[in-house]
Parts: structure tokens; C-alpha cells; sequence
């Protein structure tokens, strides 16, 4: 399932939240690193992590702030993830002549590794429990705009406190337990991150969308980068060591990674929001993305070579949501929530002096800000979210457009996105060099304000603002050609100076700022912070009814997962653990050869090289989800064996429940890792690295 | 553009109307044959018509009822139309060992000719002036559902009492000026129709579908059927000449075609609701549908078999639409159709004695049923129009039940769909062997149950009695696996002795009648019946105003384009209008030879004896739209040069208004279509026969 985090279905769902879980049982869980079922590992596996054995594995782990997950795997700083998260930078990096994400890319020396343009790693150093702090800092009683002001104030106070721009360390607070919990993370931040190794497209995403989220599979869907810090590569105090023998199966594995979001504590009401409405409209955007992009890509290679990185990312994101839907839509499913739902409710109704005053109306808050949902949704996803301005130069636009208004305002009050503690990402991203594509943005603008239009109607004051008496196509050519930011010294300037609305997409984005803003502090203040009060107040009553021992859902922030290799049974067949090299081959010619089940050539004349009967890609009962993308996945002694790179389709349902009968975790497996590096790639060096043989 | 008649659409807008234009100018026009602007070509062209020339035309004119159009080529019955008009039934044709579609056929002898399964084609006979015989049967004050029977009642019997089975013959009252008049069409209908020859798909729809709609383009979309009777060939008394020379930049050449539907007589209201709600649903059904096929066809050959013709008219229909939402978006576009409007109000106004009593309030009544438009347009498109059952054997048992119930009522009151002319090509539609899919049936039936559930809410009663307690996708693979209506014989039984509701999708198709005939009731009833006589009011004022020797909108029956061989300016940059075959092996070039842009390896094989010089493609200025695929192009002589299979990206909103500066009919050489037979095909036997040489 190319499992990175959905960044665009957070713009539909609005804000993220999390909660306590019913008991875990089986392999269920994405543990917080501070607190891990150890008891039920002993009892399960005779397993018992010790603390070295967490902090090892934990700090060894690293997040890649575009949207994955990787970890550290040699001792001179080299980092693991999965092609389709190194995807984006291998695109900024190419050149007309030089195609990597197609062809891939081999750096034999440190002098022919290339440095990556705005990409952020962060590496979780620490976790404190600062949940008092917060609660404190938000008096009872509070009308919601002032408590959500009160928390984000304490907030971005404790970020900025804990974090140090110049010794590259960034804290954020985390929001767990849908408010039960915050904790603070503190993270090593890297910024010079170098390109090493990586595949071709070809075999790294072998089978493409249409075996997307399918099993069995034969993806090599892996890629290298290189952390840097004074010019010169980190020696990381943690790295994980290779594994001889690889996995067998049934075998007990840790994966340990970022998941994005789960909504495995929604109550009921809020599930059907997403049914009924939520995930039906982020499924008609991304068709109409998916539509956009796919003619577009087709058209030339110049624009396949552009646009490609986009397109598979909604590709996956509908693929990802086609069978969330299908969950939401399951009565089996539905039925199993609301039983658990009424275990709550039964509890907070006979126990009215263990659990909070509010808990008892919690539900009812819930359901009542999903209606503000529906009403607000479009709102909400065109203004705030910028599907109405579709476009990397807007976003560049709104973003110097709120720094200029947010910088001379108190901590406390600013958007916390424009936190003291965030502004070197931003920065970042504001003044990376990446090519900025006329055409592609011409498409995705023109295409952005075609709904707006059409949604709101093109006889909407706005929306005649907006267009200037234009059809979308020549207002968005007039604003694309008519901009300065695709230079940077024009941002910078900007940066410094303040957004000048001489610039056409400067003057755009000040003029839908106001209506943007509105709608967001609508959500915020009549849905979120409400919605927020009332998960927090269930989380406690769940807390009182089950004890505090169980994981939050995810937040992209680094969870431990355990299960064991093993196979399923579909359709009333049995679906072994592993593929091998020979299946890559006999899938590719089943396909006759063609795009996407085409070979790299390279892979057509070392097939005679290969032990063919090597392990390719491997299904495990690990619960992941989006964001683990990149996971490494170790054996008890903490070495790798595996590097997670999709789901099932059977997994889609981990969104709002656990299963382990069919839903699997997908991996490459580390020796066909070591065997294509050898015997395909000549890239001895790097196998050698990995291994500890050099 | 592909230019088949848009199906799915008319699903959406519910029901066709047509109405006068102001006076036409340039090469404005789908004239109708009894009334061809003789005095413009006179003036313009220095060309007459004669009534001789007119009559062989029409009748060498051929209407695919599967949406496009043709026209005899031969003494011995040979039938020209494009590729992608044959291609449902190339694909219907083919097996599992050969696949015709994609790789092409040819009859050499009359014995390897494949008969089509469930393909009708209509020739023109007569056309009868019966508007004062309909009126008549509406008395004047009857409430709307009262004049709606009446006259469907009146249209019935005059069908009935025109056709005549046993020889053939088909009876249509066609609806043209939105009602201002009512034509009685009879045409020769043919049913026993031949494949003879057909090109390699890659090559007929070379630059798929990134090329669609663009131009320059290098088609071969070509494709030739035979017609029989009796077993034998016909031999028709008009078939159109080959043209020995092609034609020129600046001749004039004429399109005999069947154009589908156009819409510019709208009310700048009713174009407003297609703009704001008709063209975005619409849409969006295209675009769920493009990802759906898209992604499961990708999945296997066998799938793409299977699915892709279905794929590739949803992308057709979705391209075709991206460009007349975006002239509906264009406010130079809506500003002359508000001045056209303008010019109608006023006259309305100032010359009541003139107009007929209803005209003032006429456009009141329009914009008053655009608002239950789309009050309605989720459940018409659902329920009635069966986007909720998308599928196959949906329709079928629908056709079923509605049979059942239907066939025992008076002619008058009888869905008009299962009045008496239309039971043969119902009955071939119901009895046809055609293969069907179980996958593709179970893809897009779960679809259309998820569209139903997300739509009504899972909650809602109706789609509980849908889903009877299972998931869409556990739901949609109960019916599939068990109807019986795979089987003909079973068809035929419940066809003769009524459907049986033991059968699930019968069980379905009854169960969902009520609401779905309840929905098309109202539609018809509060919006249809009013509108027409609004417009029918309108266009009477328009008589009045203007003359009536204008042009109806189109209505998929036959009508006459004329225009020039002539380029354009894009961009600054001029587009001759001539194409090359050596232009065809340079783009495919530029393309690296692959998919959509891959050379059928027949034609890399036979390049070096081609002529390269000579022309492929070009562009005119002829005023066609979808459903005009097929059409012959000829001179003034009456002689194909050419056969229409496109418009260019500009000629998109020709839906709406008539532009002759860069929008352009796009048609295959004729020169290009005989090199291609006699050098790359070895098909002199049918060059021979449509040059005449034998």
C-alpha cells in the first residue's frame, strides 16, 4: 500500500486525534516506545525487550519529514527507507538528462552523493510526560476558543523552551490519547541529507498501481540516503546491524516506525461522518487528481517525468481509502464499533464517580460537531486545505502571506505552524531550489479553481474576486506566468521584507486569507476543540474501565509493532509468507513485459546470476498503517531482516480495527536486498557497508 | 474527440431538446435534410445542391444505433464508420485466443465476414413534417403529466402505424426546435451486419487517450462492416464514390452525420445549472468510473480485454466535458449567450401579438425546473438512471421486470421505450450472446452500490433493502454469482413468461422499481413536460423573430455540416491542416514507441513502402459534435476525401455556440486510408471495391 502518511487526507479530516484502545490482544498495537507491552510479549513470544535493547532500536529509527519512515543501518550514517518515500527527492534531484527516479542512482563515492533539497529527518532523542503542564495552562470552564488558545500557548511555550535551532535539536508536543496524554518529544533534526543508492522505478514499484496493495508481490522497493552534518557523514551511536539469516516463518519481528493516523477510537457518529461523508469526498478529489494528472503524465515524457511523483501518491492514497470505505461499509465491521461503543457508554453510565463530569455528554459533542463537519467540509477543503489553488506557488504564497502577518504576534497566538520552533523547517521548505514546473502548475491551478467555481457557483462574490473576470484556464495562466516566487531570492526577500501583493499569487492569497482563516477558526474553535474535550473525556472514562496500559491511536510519531511472518488464506487458498526471484520473473512475463510489470534491463541480463529461489518480499501480522512506510523490520536481536513497504488489501480495515486473520504487513526481505545490490547492481560497496564487511 | 454520441450524458441530463438558433452565419449548421441553407452555399461557396444530390447523400448516410455514424462505400453493401464506433462490437467479436479489437481483422472472403452481435443500423428514408397531428392531440390547458401522455401517446401511434417489422421498417417521431416541430422519420433498419475489416487498435486510436481531442493527430480510425439481408449482401441503391485526388487547404466539403446533442438554444439559466451542478456530477461519475476501469484493467490482459472500450469511453466522455465546462466557465461565452438571451426577452416583450401567450414566462418556468433539476439529480442518476447497479445484468433484469410489467398497458401509456416500433431492436438488445464478464460485472456493480450507500447514507431504508445486511463489494458478489441471467435461454423464458423474482437481480431490479419509476414520474412530470413547452413556446417567439430557416439542435439524426479544409493558430503558431504519414513515425518517435504511442509492428515493418508525403489526417471547419464519428466527409461532387473521428480541444464548446477561428472537425484522409490497405495491409480487394476497380 506505499504506506507514507496521508498528507492529503489530512486536509479532509481536519485535525488529527487519538485514544486509548480496548484492551490489545494477539498481535495487535502501535506501542509507544515508553510504554510496551512487555508483559504480553513474555507471555505470547517469551520475548522480554529490555530497555537498552527499546532505546537501541528507538534512536536507531528515523523520520522523514516528507512522510515515512527509515532507520539508521551503518555506522557511517547510512539510512534505510523505501523508494517510494525517497521518491520526491530522487524527482527534485533529476534533470533533464538525468532521470533518477527512473533510471536509479548509485554514488561508488562520497564525492557522487547529492545533497537533497529540503528534506528533513528527525531522529527521536527523547519522551517526557508533560500532560500536567498542559492540563494546567487551560483553567476549567474555559469557552473552547480561549481553552484551545490557553493549550496551543502552553504548547508552542514548551516547544520553544525544549528546542534548539543551532544544535539542531526541534521539540514537539504530541497530542495523544485524543488529549489523555501529551508528551513531549525531543528530536535531533538533520538537514543535509545526501542521495546514495537507489534502484530503478521499475523494480522498486514493480507491478505499479494496479498490484498496488495486492499480495503476493515483487517490489525492491528500497532506497539509500546519507546523513550529513558539518560536510561530513554522522557516526550514529545507534545503527542497526544486518541480519545473516533473514527471517523464517513464523518467526517473531519488530517493525518500528512512524504510522500516520489511525481512527481506531472514533465513536460511531464519527465513523459514519467518514462513511457518509468525509471519506466519499476525499475519494472524489482524489479520482479527480488521479484523472488530472494520469492525462497530463501521458502526454509527453517531459511532463511524465514531473508529474509521475504526484500522481502515485493519490493513486495510493485512493487505492489506501477504496478499501477503508469498504470497511466503514462493512455491517460486520459497523457492528463490532458499536458493541465496543456500548461497553463504553454502559460503564460511564454506572460509574458516574470514576470518570469525568463531562464524559457522560461526550458522545453527543462528538455526533454534533460531525454535522458541522458535513456543513463545513467544502469550506474548509477549498479555502483552508487550497484545493481551490491547487499549486506549489500558492502555497509558497500563503505561506509568506501568514508568515508577514503572524511573526509580530505572541507566541501564543500565532498559528502553530509559524511556532518559533517550526520556523527553521519552514525556512526550509520556503527557500528550497527544487524546479518548479510551469505546465504542471498551470494544470493543477486551472484545475483548483474550476472547483472552487463550481462549487461555491461562479456567481459567488468570492469566487468573481478570485477569478477577475477570467475563465479558471486564464487566470491561472495569467497567475503562473505572472508570478516572481519560483525565484527564491524573490522569497527570501519577501521572507524578510514582507509579502508584496504587487506579486499576482501574493495578492491572491491575501485575498482569500481572510475567508480561509474564518472557516478554519470555525472548525477549530465549534468542532476541534469541543470534539477534542469530549475524546479526552472518554479517553479517561476508558482509562478508569480498562487501566492506562494500552497504546494511543497513531500520530506520526515512532510506535513499535510486533507479529510473526506468516501467510493467510484467500478466497479459500492459502497465500505463503514469501515470494522469491523466481515469481518476479514469472509475473513480469505473465504481463508479457509491459509498463508496470516491464523488467529494468539490467534485471533481464543478470537473471542468470541470481539464486533465483532467494526470498524476495515477505507478509508479516506487524499493525501498521500509512507513515510506516520505510519501517525497518528486525528479529528479537534487533537486526534487520525487512524493510516494510505496503499493506494488504485485507490490511485497509487497520484503520479503525485490528485483524489478523488476513489483514498482513508487506516487506522486502533483507536478503534479496544484499542479493540484487551483488549480483544486479554491482554495488558491492554498499552490501559490504551494510553488512559490517568493510 | 472521439466523437460517439455521449450516452452516459444524456443519463444525466435527463431528457434531449432542441431549439432554434439565431440566424446562422460562417459555416455555422447541422442542417436538416428537408431544410438545407441552399442560399448560403449559394452565396458563400457558389455551390447549389441539388435535391438529387441531397437525396443520394441521405441515403448513403448510415446511423450506428450504438452512437455514431457511417455511410455505404460500396455497390455490394460495405459500410465506413470509425474504429472506435465498430469497437464495441470488435470487442463483442473476439475470443479469448483473438482479439480482434487489438489486433485488428480481415475478411478476404465473404465467408470469413463475422456477423456483429446486437448491432443495428438505421438508414434514412423519408422524413415527414407531423408537428400539426401531435399538437392536435394535446389539448390546450391540460395539466403537464395529461400533455406529456398525450402526446406520447400520439408519438406511439404514429410510430406503430409507420413501422412495419416484417420489412424493416423503423418509425421515429423526432422532437427538433424543443417541440416547435415534430418530424416522422422513417428509416431502412439493418440487423444482420458483418465485420469485414478493422486496423490495429494502436494504430486506429494511435496517441490514446493523451491524444484525444488534440491536433495535429496520426489516426487510422477506420473500420468497415458489410450489410446483409437475406443472407445475402444488399445491394444499395446509394453508396457514396471514393475521391480520386483527396482534398485541398480551402475546399469545401460537406459531413452527412447523426450529431448527438447540442444545447445552444439553453436558457443562460438552464446553462448555469449545467455549469454549477449538471457538467460537476457528471464529472465526477466520469472520474470515479476513469479510476475504477482504469486501475482493474491494469491489472491483467485478461481485464484489459475485457474492460477497456468500457474505459475508454468514460475517458472520451470525461475529456469531452473538461472542455465544455471550461466554455461554460468562460465569461466571455456566458456573456453572449446572456446578449443572445437578451435579444429574445426584448422582442418577447415588445411584440406579444406575435409570440405565443406563454413565451413571457417562459424562461421563469425553465429556471424554476433547473432548481428541482438539482433538487433531483442524485436519485434520477441512481435510481432510474442505474448508476447505483452499474452493470450489465442490472439493465437486463430491469429490461425484464419493466417488460413484464409494461406489455400488457395501451400503447399510449407505455414507457416509450417499450412502445411496439421499438420491440425488435429490444428484443435483439435482450436475446444478444455477447459475453459477460463476471469480474467487470462485480467491479462496477459493488462500485455502484458504494455510490449508493455514500450517497443515501447506509442508514437510509432503501439502501438497507439493497445491501440486505452485507457490504457493497459481499452484496454485488451474491447477485453476480447468482442470477441466472448469464443465460439467454433463461432471458427468453422470463421475456415470454414474465420475470421471475427467484432470481436475485430480478429480486433487485423489482425491489428498486418503485423509487426509480417514482423519481423519472416527477423528473418528467415537474421538469420535462413544463420545460418543453417553455421552450417550445421560445422557440415559436424565435420563428418569430427570426424566420424559421434555421437549424434545430442536434438530436442524434442525420444532419448536414459543410466547411472548409483549414488550419488554424494556436498559441501564435499556425496548425496546417494536414497531417503526414511521415508526421505519424516522428511522433511515435518522440514518444520512445511506447504505449499509447507504440507502432503496430506491421507498421515499422512496412514503412520503407509507404509514400510518407501523403496526407493522414486534417481539419475543417464543419459543424459536428458527439455522435458525428463516422460520418463521411465529402466534395462537392459527393465523394469521400475523408470520415470524421475527432474535433480539436477548441471545438469543445460547439456544445454551446458555433466558433470558427480555431475550433475544428478532425477526419482520417481518405488517400491515407488506401495507402494503408494497399501498402501496409494487403488489402487490395478492398481498396479496389471502395475505389470501384472491381
Amino acid at each position: 500500500m506505499r504506506f507514507r502518511a496521508r498528507i492529503l487526507a489530512a486536509a479532509v479530516a481536519v485535525t488529527g486525534f487519538t485514544m486509548t484502545s480496548p484492551p490489545a490482544s494477539a498481535d495487535e498495537g502501535m506501542w509507544l516506545f515508553n510504554n510496551v507491552p512487555k508483559k504480553l510479549l513474555k507471555e505470547k513470544y517469551n520475548f522480554e525487550p529490555t530497555d537498552a535493547w527499546l532505546d537501541h532500536l528507538q534512536k536507531a529509527s528515523v523520520r522523514f519529514n516528507s512522510g515515512g519512515s527509515g532507520s539508521f543501518v551503518s555506522a557511517t550514517g547510512l539510512v534505510m527507507t523505501n523508494h517510494h518515500v525517497g521518491a520526491d527527492d530522487l524527482q527534485k534531484l533529476s534533470t533533464k538528462e538525468k532521470d533518477y527516479l527512473k533510471e536509479g542512482f548509485q554514488a561508488k563515492t562520497a564525492a557522487e552523493e547529492i545533497k537533497c533539497k529540503a528534506l528533513e529527518l528527525n531522529c527521536l532523542q527523547s519522551i517526557k510526560d508533560v500532560t500536567a503542564e498542559v492540563n494546567a495552562a487551560v483553567k476549567e470552564g474555559l469557552p473552547p476558543a480561549e481553552a484551545f488558545k490557553a493549550r496551543q500557548g502552553k504548547i508552542a511555550e514548551l516547544e520553544k523552551a525544549n528546542a534548539d535551532e543551532a544544535k539542531g535539536v526541534r521539540a514537539d508536543v504530541v497530542t495523544l490519547y485524543a488529549g489523555g496524554a501529551y508528551h513531549l518529544y525531543t528530536y535531533k533534526k538533520y538537514t543535509d541529507i545526501r542521495l546514495v543508492f537507489a534502484p530503478e522505478k521499475a523494480i522498486a514499484f514493480f507491478g505499479g498501481d494496479p498490484d498496488n496493495f495486492e499480495y503476493p508481490r515483487y517490489d525492491l522497493d528500497m532506497c539509500f540516503f546519507r546523513v550529513y552534518e558539518d560536510g561530513k557523514p554522522i557516526k550514529p551511536e545507534h545503527y542497526l546491524k544486518w541480519s545473516e539469516a533473514g527471517s523464517k516463518d513464523g518467526e517473531l519481528t519488530f517493525v518500528s516506525g512512524h504510522p500516520g493516523r489511525t481512527n481506531r477510537q472514533n465513536t460511531v457518529a464519527e465513523l459514519e461522518y467518514l462513511r457518509d461523508t468525509g471519506y466519499p469526498y476525499l475519494m472524489q478529489r482524489l479520482n479527480r487528481l488521479e484523472v488530472l494528472l494520469g492525462a497530463w503524465v501521458a502526454r509527453s515524457e517531459a511532463n511524465r517525468q514531473e508529474g509521475e511523483d504526484d500522481l502515485f501518491g493519490i493513486q495510493n492514497s485512493r487505492k489506501a481509502r477504496i478499501g477503508g470505505l469498504g470497511g466503514l461499509l462493512d455491517p460486520q465491521i459497523m457492528a463490532r464499533k458499536a458493541a465496543e461503543e456500548k461497553r463504553l457508554r454502559d460503564f460511564i453510565a454506572a460509574n458516574a464517580d470514576k470518570v469525568p463530569a463531562d464524559a457522560a455528554k461526550a458522545f453527543d459533542v462528538i455526533a454534533a460537531g460531525q454535522k458541522k463537519r458535513v456543513e463545513y467540509i467544502k469550506e474548509m477543503t477549498l479555502l483552508e486545505g487550497g484545493a481551490a489553488f491547487n499549486s506549489h506557488l500558492f502555497s509558497l504564497a500563503r505561506t509568506l502571506v501568514r508568515y508577514t502577518d503572524e511573526k509580530g504576534k505572541p507566541a501564543g497566538e500565532r498559528l502553530p505552524e509559524f511556532g518559533e520552533a517550526r520556523l527553521g523547517s519552514l525556512k526550509q521548505q520556503l527557500f528550497s531550489d527544487e524546479p518548479i514546473s510551469n505546465d504542471l502548475e498551470l494544470l493543477k491551478l486551472a484545475d483548483g479553481l474550476t472547483l472552487l467555481a463550481t462549487t461555491f457557483g461562479a456567481d459567488h462574490e468570492l469566487v468573481k474576486q478570485v477569478l477577475a473576470g477570467k475563465s479558471p484556464r486564464e487566470r491561472a495562466y495569467d497567475l503562473v506566468s505572472g508570478t516572481k516566487l519560483k525565484d527564491v531570492p524573490v522569497r527570501k526577500a519577501m521572507f524578510e521584507g514582507g509579502a508584496d501583493a504587487a506579486d499576482p499569487m501574493i495578492a491572491l492569497a491575501k485575498l482569500v486569507d481572510g475567508p480561509a482563516r474564518a472557516i478554519r477558526k470555525k472548525v477549530e474553535t465549534e468542532i476541534d476543540e469541543p470534539r477534542r474535550q469530549a475524546y479526552s473525556a472518554l479517553a479517561k472514562a476508558r482509562f478508569a474501565m480498562d487501566g492506562t496500559g494500552n497504546y494511543p491511536d497513531a500520530t506520526f510519531t515512532l510506535r513499535l509493532a510486533f507479529g510473526q511472518v506468516k501467510g493467510y488464506k484467500e478466497d479459500g487458498k492459502d497465500v505463503p509468507p514469501f515470494t522469491t526471484m523466481a515469481g518476479l520473473y514469472e509475473r513480469s512475463k505473465q504481463q508479457e513485459n509491459k509498463y508496470p510489470f516491464e523488467l529494468p534491463k539490467r534485471w533481464e541480463d543478470k537473471k542468470s546470476a541470481l539464486d533465483l529461489k532467494t526470498p524476495f518480499n515477505f507478509v508479516s501480522t506487524a499493525d501498521i498503517i500509512g507513515g510506516n512506510s520505510g519501517s525497518p523490520v528486525v528479529n528479537a536481536k534487533g537486526e534487520v531482516v525487512g524493510l516494510i513497504f505496503d499493506g494488504n488489501i485485507q490490511s485497509l480495515v487497520l484503520d479503525f480495527v485490528y485483524d489478523q486473520t488476513v489483514a498482513r504487513a508487506v516487506s522486502v526481505d533483507s536478503r534479496a536486498m544484499i542479493e540484487a545490490m551483488r549480483k544486479v547492481y554491482d554495488a558491492t560497496w554498499l552490501a559490504d557497508e551494510l553488512q559490517g564487511k568493510k
